[in-house]
């Protein structure tokens, strides 16, 4: 199964991209696509009415201000839709966050941090791992190379002071 | 033209009423419907599309939580639609107002205060007023009952103490 | 009829230059204004009140912090007002948002999102083009382009990944 | 010179009375008033203009949400102008706050806490003892006062555990 | 696949209860427990490391105020976690909302809206319905029904104006 | 080592009772006062200055909106001063809580949540405990007593569904 | 009569140098003072007990964070105390703003905008000014140069367009 | 007794060395660590639950966004926990802080301001004083040094104007 990276806009592409390498890295085919919930709704929501049939398992969608983007994919889908709320111009980010998790009963979006791409892919990719023990085992593996890694940080640093 | 005056749940009847309310003793046609960005995205899309053509002049929108209604709507027509953000259980309405005013640029909503019916029909009178004389003297005739009866309160409390 | 564009203070004409910019772009006459509701109220009460009579059928106004600039011109006509709220140095447009949509009932201020003024001209245009064809017609062909350019971004974007 | 206090809607009376009863405490003559920076604007700007030549020496302004009767009073004189922000119904006075705060440099107005009608008038009274000796006894007596009720309470409570 | 549905605290029942109904209604096995970030982090711990071979597919924790449950529990496990934050007696939920989503890179946690559990119910079947055909085809008869339910509302409402 | 519980005004007596009834239950020896940042100002200091010499080994300060007191003690003694932020009747106990918390450097205070009292008590226990093995006794059982506590609740929750 | 400048800290200067810019142009004569609510509290209190013999009329305190300084000095002396909040690295203001507002009942504080030291220092010309004529004849003269200026730029934007 | 500085990651050394220099300046002993609540909770839980017996008496952890590090650590201890909310990309550090300060009953955090560090080692210098004569003394010269300092800059800028 696929994943599918939508950003509500080209702009977004900067924030959206660790989703990308970290699927690339964790070896999960994916798209990364371009739809508005505003300026294309139509594709949008037809993308999000066919995701499952064309393959897909999780839909990451990455939008600013009111951004209705992943509420709006999850409106047209019962795929699992993970939200990104993205930081713009005013109010750090705030607007989007609350417009992506605050959903109404009967639609979820699972939303991450503001600005949260990366950790958007490591959820499909548990989501992923429930069927597929290669992801599962990737994913235990990432951990414990994080934690190998803070423990060396942990030595270093103590050493400092 | 007439005014839709669309609620996204039905639970939101008693926070839209003042709308409706206001509409009619403006003598402005209206309809009351419930549609929903989420559980009826394509309905409320088809509305949308062809409100114009339906006769329909301006949209009024209410909904609570992340509140995409609005900006659903308005993604659809490029008729003026106005955004009531409606308070919900948590977070005192902050969340459907953000949801309802950051909207990005390209499709703009009209957001009124969080629970502002009557304003919305207010300004969906005020826009119909622009080539309706009788509305724009009846907006003006309320405004100075209004401050008539505000002169009135005045005298009585000023008199109170 | 003409939109005005009015700002509270000369430091706002970077934030309301694209409403300018998107009404010229559309063919819609308008004036550029500088008026404050604290430093002129006069002034900016005069032309609120005499703006439907000379022309004008929507009037935008800019301001930052305690934002009162939207409400005073709007308690001096029944013409549509739209609120563009103006990020300045604190609280990151969050006093000027609250300043300019939580208006008591009974004067309606239409507000966008902070800083977005291209948004109040498209609310401008879609007001106007309740009853002039050419505007609607513009506003329709905007859509358009705009949902073919991220088409485009779309087939790029996902060509890159 | 006497205060004048003004509220933004009779819906206000109770939130003020503490400010007028505090007045009456301490011998200084004031007005109660019902003017609406929105709804009767020229009124309230008539008043203003004219505050001082009629022998008012400060002003209260009490408003909520979108809380712009203090500035607007604030653009007419320059008699100090105290605004009081009053908690409605949604974000917990927040709007009221933030309106009534961020006034823009030129045009001060001296902000007290959300309701904070009895402190409002605690500093008309502040204000007019510059030039009262009577009042700034009747202050410092007051003062006095709560310290010892406070020092009783102390006792009490001390003894309770 | 089992459904783990965790609350922080006993007196969080009343609010994941709608998690536990949604989850039978849709015929998922489920569990339903009280473990603490705080008060029981070994059982907590202990309970996430071995949920994979314990058969859960997806765990589902609710908390208030610094709600670190899912967090704490997606620590220690790569199956999804969902984060219901649950509103407590100050701050609107809001303190449980930030807790919840801002998880740092790394660890994700799926949050919901503030007291969301229908919702996170929802979306654990969402996930559990990519490998199980039954569950997708109850989510997508769900959505009718709702679709139907609101399209009764609105004739309903619509006649009544 | 004695520990202080300081309250802002008499009306927070409830608010700080779990204080004291925590601080009994671990037979620490405790005073209740009432003093005011604001309205007591010598009396506070004077207190704070000597309550090293008089005993104390730490003083816990409850005050509501601007919450100076913990702040204003802890201006006056380098003996650890724990800020209660209290909730009033607006901001959702915000206001007391930015008060408590953001000390410049130099003067700190440990601030618990809104409204947290028993915290308070705690953390004071905490600190009395670096040399009162029988105290470090009495919250490790505590800490025991609670997770059992949980364990049952968890069974019998466990067994409800 | 005087007007007493205090801030909490020498790292504010740049934030009250307008206040005193100020002043200085209406020709009132001010001291400008550095004095911490918690670093040098005697001094604080000990200044604020005094002012009114010492010749003064008015304080202005500016500080930042949990901005405790205008409240201290004004629990200290019947003058008027007019406070403004800080901007610092966090939260934008609003912890100083929140802080210096917000004052309990009995203790007023005159807060005015977020950073905004010319408008304290207009307020504190305000006050004067009701026994001192040659000042409200300034800020008259500085409200119509204000208006004069803002009219020039009206006219310039106004042909730029 | 040794004071432990934890940190959630590596990239808050900066944030915290403040912490560490303090104690230096006090000749505390220290530690400074890199554990995550999230990365390595066991490792963070192990540390905490031995500290006491490894010779820490207070334990400061600084952690950004969903901060769990202090309650995670306070979870495992009943030695006195001092949080550091650390101010990250988005939110300006609100969320740090309530995730820090918002804990539930039971398990308190000292919290200080966001980016608080020195504070926090001055809030652990002033716990450790209550039996450490010498640490009570240095803290008690080093607030005489910052009133003269303060005294000395008051001076300074009293003569600048």
């Amino acid at each position: 199964m696929k994943v599918a990276i939508i950003m509500g806009s080209e702009s977004d592409l900067e924030v959206v991209r660790p989703a990308a390498d970290m699927l690339k890295e964790l070896g999960i085919e994916f798209e990364v696509r371009v739809m508005s919930a505003h300026r294309t709704p139509d594709a949008a929501a037809e993308f999000s009415k066919k995701a499952r049939e064309n393959g897909f398992g999780v839909i990451i969608a990455a939008a600013g201000k009111a951004a209705h983007l992943a509420g709006g994919l999850a409106a047209n889908t019962t795929l699992p839709v993970i939200g990104i709320p993205v930081k713009s111009s005013t109010l750090d980010g705030l607007d989007a966050l609350l417009s992506t998790v605050q959903m109404p009963s009967g639609i979820p979006v699972a939303a991450v941090a503001i600005d949260g791409a990366q950790n958007a892919a490591l959820l499909a990719a548990e989501i992923l791992s429930l069927t597929d023990r290669t992801i599962a085992e990737a994913l235990d593996d990432r951990r414990k190379q994080a934690a190998i890694k803070i423990a060396a940080k942990d030595k270093e640093i103590k050493a400092m002071f």
